[in-house]
């Protein structure tokens, strides 16, 4: 794969001169077309052996386009804080809102290959470490994020010739590290296990690009022009406009988890205020072991409109210290939320080690409302199945402990309480025009749900459905989950 | 000062629930309009002894307004990344946007509350945090945040008795930790430190509200009723149209700080490079020595347009590691951004200990082309240098090396690079009708600069003034004193 680039590519100083400018005037005019229009993000992403020129690569496009649209990232050693989150936490909390450019250096792959290529994981989890990134990608493709991929490449002679001429300078030899040399030693390892990462996540939409990066016009001709290229493609791409998607409404099966709930279940007062402290005593004791075991929580709330899931959230809290844990409702994104994927808000959101966040809605708008409304089209909520369990999976495997909860009421009892909230002043808040219209697609929700819990109900990450039309037996069902689930991780 | 909170005060079942319905009612019409009109957000500050009812009082809070549009915090220690930057990262952090609230408990006056109370502080530190929080007060206050602040206050003997009761009852034991013992054996010491702590923090703009909260139902409707007084003035106060600020045209004095700068200073091209080389050496070299002093960098970038602001950095950034610095080029604030205080977005990219973050234009363009071109009213870019000059404090204090840059050029200078840029057609998009305009207003903006070097230039965070007729001179200046304030610290 890498022979294709040692075979001596170059560009004379002339073609270079006569060449050059028109890239580069092409190059801003896309950037600019980039920033006005806005939707789409672009992600170029710097790999290949040091000594290639990839610094000297960033300083070219930094001078030609208009380096206060770009943002230059690395990724070293992860901090405290990214430690103690998934692996992706902090890819995702850097992507750029839609009309601007990330140049990425040392990104995802960094990790996946430095740690195969000095055999300290093996092969299966190097191609599970590869697959997660072909995920991610295609998200980031899916979600109007436009991924340029270079690998710069130099033969072992010419690497080798590198470190020592910057070496020799008194004045340059500051480049070159000790780290620098020990991967020097590897580099047969890192030639075979980069290719292997080439081939598998070159993808027919985040494809890679070797350049050949011994002579320097060429690197920066290549390099500039491909970009070039990729932008002025997806420019004109984003001009056919998307037809708006239409609402879909789909029909349940008469016989589904939801109408097998025993809707009548229920517990009297005086059960229900021992229970309740019984349980809560127990949450309050076990959420403070999360920090120890390296674990943290996030439970997720979703259900009817009316189905107590605001009630239910402060039993949840209301036995936790305060410090422990963080109520995120989720409303209509921000400008900043929205110019980037749709996970993307929940991701800014993740807890720490030791600490709880409790999701009132939650990504899951993406398969329910976003699905019935028509806010996104067909192909893009059902992509969304795989993207939440991926996204998921990152929580359960980096120690989050993660529950859903739906919270369940029938239709009579959603009436009734639609009703007590129009003719008591202090709810009528609750209650808006919406709500009626949501009501009015009752069986499309219904069909929605199941299906999601069909989709995305797993043993680490399952959906737990609470009979909510007696709100004391919600309560006390949901606490129970919670402090069943606490004691799991207690007793690991 | 809390006598007046130890006199029996009480509300009756009948009263209570002939006047809790109203205030309810109002408190949601209040929020519902906060949430409308959006001009200014609200932060509720809970404070007092444990067992003082807090956790129970957010409770009502919550349940009585929509909790969708309140966010609950505590701050616990700090955690890594909080701890390695400015203690006021973390609050700065979570401002709420405007239209929406924030329940804050233990919050900046926590800690040096109990410092003083433990005797770990002396009374002149703890009176100079006093004061800090007395500035961020008012600064928030006069960035359209409402601060309502609650102290809830029991007598000791009846503290005693409500830690008993509670450890006594097997189901809610759990209430009471140690640490609220280890703190009720200091009842008097914190008694009379917070007495000192709320009188002087007592200001027209942030007024205590002390609660006297061993009667529940007296506590809920003082707290309550308070509240919506507050919120109802300042929707009230909010209607009133203020008018659009005028632009203004400061004169400059004939003989400037900037008029005196050798503006002809130049260096050869040879000399040039050979400089160049060394000083990024050490900038190099030096920069890896920042996180074991358990220190970080900000340089800021200033002053008129084509002054070669981007060249420069990129001079800098050229001689460090790409996992070391983030520039931030501060163009026109998201939503998000401007839904906060002013500073809001620069506290947002204070770097981490070890990190160098670089701003190309700043937190000065609040004194620069805000109070020029009239975006803020004059008293917001008045009260600016004091804001300003309080938050590069804190940065130093926390141990950032602070350098801010004015990188100067003539007006024949610079219109020779306009006319250059708009021939050159890579650098054209580099020139808008708006630098046009800018530079009719040279004078202004000049006159504008030397008060900002006069009112911000400190010892630890001076401004530098670059002259910039000639880039190779201006770069070496700059790379000159970067390396040198790293040594400084190097040499600490």
């Amino acid at each position: 794969m890498f022979e294709t680039a040692e075979i001596g590519s170059e560009i004379d100083k002339a073609t270079y001169a006569q060449q050059a400018p028109e890239v580069r005037a092409r190059l801003l005019a896309a950037q600019t077309q980039l920033g006005a229009n806005a939707n789409f993000s672009t992600i170029i992403l710097i790999g290949g052996v040091e000594g290639a020129g990839k610094t000297e690569t960033v300083n070219v496009l930094l001078e030609w386009m208009d380096a206060r649209g770009i943002r230059t990232l690395t990724y070293g050693a992860p901090s405290e804080d990214e430690a103690s989150r998934p692996e992706y936490w902090r890819y995702w909390r850097s992507l750029p809102p839609k009309g601007r450019m990330a140049i990425i250096f040392g990104s995802w792959y960094t990790s996946p290959i430095v740690e195969r290529a000095f055999d300290r994981e093996d092969q299966a989890r190097f191609d599970q470490r590869l697959d997660r990134i072909i995920d991610f990608e295609r998200m980031l493709s899916n979600e109007n994020v436009l991924l340029v991929k270079f690998w710069m490449h130099i033969a072992k002679k010419e690497q080798k010739k590198r470190l020592k001429q910057l070496s020799r300078d008194p004045l340059q030899s500051w480049r070159v590290s000790k780290r620098d040399w020990k991967f020097f030693d590897r580099y047969d390892e890192f030639r075979k296990v980069s290719e292997h990462a080439l081939r598998r996540t070159s993808t027919g939409e985040a494809p890679w690009q070797i350049v050949e990066a011994t002579d320097e016009r060429y690197r920066t001709l290549t390099v500039t022009k491909t970009l070039l290229g990729a932008l002025e493609d997806r420019l004109a791409a984003s001009k056919v406009k998307a037809e708006k998607p239409k609402a879909s409404f789909p029909k349940p099966r008469p016989n589904n988890v939801l109408r097998q709930l025993d809707m009548k279940s229920s517990l009297d007062k005086k059960e229900y205020g021992k229970k309740v402290l019984k349980h809560q005593g127990k949450i309050a004791r076990l959420t403070r072991h999360l920090a120890e075991k390296g674990r943290s929580m996030v439970l997720v709330f979703e259900g009817p409109d009316a189905a107590g899931k605001g009630g239910a959230i402060r039993r949840v809290t209301g036995s936790m210290d305060a410090r422990a844990y963080e109520v995120n409702s989720v409303a209509a994104p921000t400008d900043e939320e929205r110019a980037r994927p749709y996970l993307w808000r929940f991701w800014r959101n993740i807890p720490r080690i030791g600490r709880v966040c409790i999701f009132d809605r939650s990504w899951y708008g993406r398969v329910l409302v976003e699905r019935i409304e028509g806010f996104c089209a067909p192909q893009d909520w059902q992509r969304a199945f795989a993207e939440i369990n991926s996204f998921e999976e990152q929580l359960v495997e980096s120690g989050v402990v993660l529950r859903k909860f739906w919270i369940h009421i029938t239709a009579e009892e959603q009436l009734k309480r639609f009703q007590d909230r129009q003719e008591t002043p202090y709810k009528q808040y609750k209650i808006t025009e919406e709500d009626w219209r949501n009501r009015a697609k009752w069986e499309a929700y219904e069909a929605a749900a199941v299906d999601m819990f069909e989709k995305t109900s797993t043993e680490e990450a399952p959906w737990v459905l609470i009979e909510g039309n007696d709100k004391n037996w919600a309560r006390v069902k949901l606490l129970k989950t919670v402090a069943a689930a606490l004691e799991g991780v207690v007793e690991e």
